[in-house]
């Protein structure tokens, strides 16, 4: 193995959905549904793998039709002007946009500004380019943004600062004012802003607000999103970097060279998806906040300390009053144990002790599949 | 853009793409087919996406049905016995499995060996990682590995040798002895072997021969391959690198972290085209066989000199009897004038006066649309 990847372990989504498997677990771990997305969209994903042109190579950066819909949904919801030509490109998922944004705009030794706890590739992604991470730390209960210590974050070594809001694994929706204020260092140590917004569809409490969308920003942000989350294709892999042409310039230099090209019918399905009414996304935060609810009583009702998320599909608890040594003897019990499995939050943090004493539980399973591993842990904890 | 990237051109293929498009030519250039792969590939890919949970995250490193699949038929053909469970990883494309690869297991600092004319993202993704080229040339007319060139290109720093057998863009089979010879050579060295074999179904004389089955090299090298040539559906980008254990790790760290996983219904469709019958791959080399003579004996006619491929769906030819000042003017000439794409492959060289003389056309196109687009040359040129 190559030494910039020496250090890092292997993710742990592999790790505890092998161990769900195995142990025949309810997987409330890696965030990925136990239902599919619509109907119509996988009829066009089959509409276009039965179209004799649709199965060949797509152009590098996403088929005309895609990036007009990215565009288009994002310019609705922005208020910006974003040209699909120059400025949107399509990748393997978020996953991918990730990794090319990286690839192709952080240098060896640049700085980048990291709120643990953070998702895993983003570290790893940055190891990749040897650049170094400044960790800012959200923390219980409500996983404000420490302005003092992200002050003294920032310096003149400062590339770029991720934003994931809603926020994996926490649920926090980052506020204007937290918003406002990051934009603001931005301009002032001439940085990137990197604004992973999987969940952005996913709101329960407050306003999903893309930082591309503050004044001056968006020249110097990267907005990342994907289908899966929204649409309930996990495993369909589309994803999306938007930035100005200066930056998708470096991004596409990158993507043309990881992957190529992604997986043409199904970017015909991801236009067909962008294409879905209001009424979808209304009709998946309802369904998605009674999930969560169920969630939330079980996990109240067995005695965990919640956090109540605003956003995305996962729930922070405080595990202490089972009274296990850390997050992930206590994950390991869980799954070989109660058959529920559930992801050790401590990867996540700069400071794995941060996150020691917590668990994250996804929601996005149907009821019954909630409602059993509540079952489960209130039987067995 | 980063320092890493900042010298390298976008990549050719969408370049000439776009000009084909844009010019209504036919596009011999780029390899993609202009017809699509069977039928019970397709209806295994829309059996998945009716499937619940066939749309979901898969495992990271494959469904475990599709590393099976690919360790039978790499085992079947070398008679090596690889583990499908820890040798195999499935990547977005044979472009993942070649980035994951040089994240994965080339340091800043190492040389690698590639046979110049190579495939651009080899040269890309060594940049990437900030490692050394040392390139060897291959010359027409039989495009021969000059054995002292060779040898005298390892040394104590050569980290791994590339080898692309078939070979894009010359259409060159490696020999059994020069690949023993590679072979000699890596183990005198301790160098790892990458052996991009995506072309290994198309083969017109001689016999392809995977490096790792070798004596002593499976556990030096990594052989990559791919679903879209061999299966004429280049756009759904199904790929995989087949390596020893301590190999995989890196790759795997890698891949885990570039894409996390790969589109699950078309993995689940190409455990089905791995199925396919001996008569499959036969059919396929005896069509390509028919459209390789009309290409070639169209391009003789008009006064190429054609260097013949042995292998893959591309020829080299020689431009020079028509006058331009290089491949990228006559390339530009074609598309514009002619009406038909071809490839300047002087980018392919690491010294680019060494292709300037020539021309790649691709014949992975109908017989009707190939002798078209000689009809055209016929006329214009
Ligand atoms: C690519 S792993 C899944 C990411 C996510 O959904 C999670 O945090 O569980
Ligand atoms: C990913 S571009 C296509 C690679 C290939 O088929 C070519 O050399 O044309």
């Amino acid at each position: 193995i190559s030494r910039r990847l020496a250090n890092l372990k292997p993710t742990v989504f592999t790790k505890f959905s092998v161990l769900a498997l195995e142990h025949n677990a309810i997987n409330l771990g890696q965030g990925f549904p136990n239902f599919d997305g619509p109907e119509y969209i996988k009829e066009a994903a089959i509409e276009a793998i039965n179209t004799v042109g649709k199965n060949q190579y797509a152009r590098g950066h996403g088929i005309p039709a895609l990036n007009a819909s990215i565009a288009e949904r994002f310019n609705k919801e922005t208020g910006l002007t974003v040209d699909p030509e120059a400025e949107v490109t399509v990748t393997s998922g978020c996953s991918e946009a990730i990794a090319a944004t990286m690839i192709g705009l952080i240098n060896s030794g640049d700085e980048v500004i990291l709120f643990s706890p953070f998702y895993d590739s983003y570290e790893a992604t940055l190891a990749m380019v040897d650049a170094k991470i400044k960790s800012v730390t959200l923390r219980p209960p409500d996983f404000a943004v420490p302005v003092e210590e992200l002050k003294s974050a920032f310096s003149s070594n400062t590339r770029a600062i991720l934003v994931n809001t809603p926020h994996n694994p926490t649920g926090k929706i980052f506020s204007r004012t937290e918003l406002e204020l990051i934009a603001s260092l931005c301009k002032e140590h001439d940085a990137l802003a990197i604004s992973d917004e999987v969940y952005d569809k996913l709101v329960f409490e407050g306003e999903h607000i893309s930082i591309a969308s503050l004044e001056g920003m968006f020249e110097r942000t990267i907005t990342l999103n994907s289908l899966g989350k929204t649409f309930s294709l996990t495993g369909w892999k589309i994803g999306w970097a938007i930035a100005p042409p200066h930056l998708t310039w470096g991004i596409r230099q990158a993507h043309s060279y990881i992957t190529f090209a992604v997986a043409t019918p199904l970017q015909w399905a991801t236009v067909a998806a962008l294409k879905s009414p209001d009424s979808y996304y209304e009709e998946l935060v309802e369904e998605y906040s009674a999930r969560k609810e169920i969630l939330i009583e079980g996990l109240k009702d067995v005695g965990f300390e919640v956090y109540e998320p605003k956003g995305t599909y996962f729930v922070m608890a405080d595990h202490t009053p089972f009274g296990f040594k850390d997050d992930t003897e206590f994950c390991e019990y869980l799954v070989k144990e109660v058959g529920v499995a559930a992801i050790p939050p401590s990867c996540f943090y700069s400071n794995p002790d941060d996150g020691k004493h917590l668990v994250r539980f996804a929601f996005c399973k149907d009821v019954e599949t909630i409602k059993e591993a509540m079952g489960r842990l209130k039987a067995k904890l």
